[in-house]
């Protein structure tokens, strides 16, 4: 199968997935409204993408996968609404669509948050309470630590911190790979893990998610400065009002699309090892390059 | 071991194990010492005294207990940061000192939050990992449960949604229930699975949760109106300012104390069957009557 019907299957059998998780409604107001909205929202759904890719790549089940995958989704999803909120980057739009606070008020966005965040380790512990195998502890801990302060809020906390403040470029990569690079790699090493891989494989699987994660935050920033808003569904330009750092601040344009083509190059070269199995996560990579929004 | 005493003890073990789990400092701004601020700002230790007590009940191992009381007792510290914000009860003051994002900004708040939550949950896959016990397994679950959308953050969400709005009597149980006594009855629940006590005895221990629980809400609800801030380290009288229905709105003080007394004596009943094994959880029940902060 090409790449964007393997890609465009697999999303599909995400968002169904997730579409049965949460009930219709429950006795309380407004809160599974609130969750389904950002849940919903047209997402890319990369990360769970990238579980699924590397549990194929290890010839894994991807039924087994599938909802440590959508936890990493809900995560992210919750990260999002918390990071729109006024106290945070105060964005009005996301995805094309008004930002969680701006539909349902502040309070329940922050709630709807929380709830994500929580209906994600409940979503992994009710599977490892069905079948408790090692690789389903691994993979729930691998998550949890991304999710957390030496991973994604750790990132989250350093870019509120240095909005107005002088950045050096160390620290900025740092903040990249906490923020964005540990869930991405989290999804890899989740997918890779619950599939049976071995432990060079799964060092293989780091490496290849903190290129892939690094690269994705370059074109972010890319994107920031080149994209528009209709492509983008969210405001573009946001460093720049935000006087916020960025890889094109310290790097130039050129430059940045330089480094990013290097480590797509790198992330590549690992794929390689795996022949024909790599080739969708190649075609992926390839993608995180050239992608428009 | 007298009450007093043997509840400081478990306070004083309580207060050094949440002390270790936290490093000093990360590479991270800001988010350890937010998430240490509301951690150490002098709570009462409640839940996790009742799975302690739990445990003590069914002669457990209290060191086996501690990581998931006190991953509660982190889960309890967040909701309070939350609650506190601008956007839900906009609270200057909990337990006598400025709330969390009066001291670090709503931003790093809201994060230190998401911070406490995500580390509940990483503390016990931590322990799951170590020794998959299915007890272990069992207690994460029910925390996760009682911490969610069926649970605490429902809860909330009733409060938040009803404020200025009429609430019926059972809403207003259900929503106590939820915002208070799942996470009550959770850390009870905790401390009798793990210290391995018979289905009969968790059943048990699960109706005394919810009688403990709305029990508490009630004199919360009788202290809000009777009680200063002096005492109670937060402002009082805060329902009638935030047009909020409560039990002494329907039932007026008196019936309010008569229908908390009653709960009480219902979990005293059924503390009776333990014999003097029960007898530091019957004292537990009395001082919820009495407490006055």
């Amino acid at each position: 199968m090409d790449f964007k019907g393997y890609t465009s299957e697999k999303k599909q059998l995400i968002d169904q997935y997730l579409n049965t998780l949460l009930p219709e409604a429950n006795n309380v107001p407004v809160i599974i409204e609130a969750m389904r909205y950002s849940l919903s929202a047209g997402g890319k759904r990369l990360r769970p993408i990238l579980a699924l890719m590397a549990c194929d790549l290890f010839k894994g089940d991807p039924d087994e996968v599938m909802p440590f995958a959508c936890s990493i989704e809900m995560i992210h999803t919750y990260s999002l609404i918390h990071d729109d909120l006024p106290a945070m980057d105060n964005d009005d739009l996301r995805r094309g669509k008004p930002t969680n606070h701006k539909v349902f008020g502040e309070g329940f966005a922050i709630l709807a948050g929380d709830a994500l965040l929580n209906y994600a380790f409940e979503l992994v512990l009710e599977k490892i309470s069905e079948n408790p195998r090692p690789e389903y502890i691994k993979a729930a801990q691998a998550i949890g630590n991304a999710a957390g302060i030496s991973g994604m809020i750790g990132g989250q906390c350093i870019d509120l911190y240095y909005e107005n403040k002088e950045i050096n470029v160390e620290l900025l990569k740092t903040m990249h790979n906490m923020k964005t690079g540990a869930l991405i790699s989290a999804a890899l090493y989740t997918g890779a893990v619950i599939a049976g891989a071995a432990e060079k494989d799964l060092n293989n699987i780091r490496r290849l998610g903190s290129l892939l994660g690094l690269a994705f935050q370059i074109t972010d920033d890319i994107l920031d400065v080149e994209g528009s808003l209709e492509k983008m569904g969210k405001a573009t330009h946001k460093d720049q009002s935000h006087r916020k750092s960025n890889f094109i601040s310290f790097y130039g344009l050129e430059r940045s699309k330089a480094i990013a083509k290097d480590l797509i190059e790198e992330a590549k070269a690992i794929l390689l090892e795996y022949k024909d199995d790599g080739s969708h996560l190649i075609a992926l990579a390839d993608y995180i390059l050239t992608r428009d929004h």
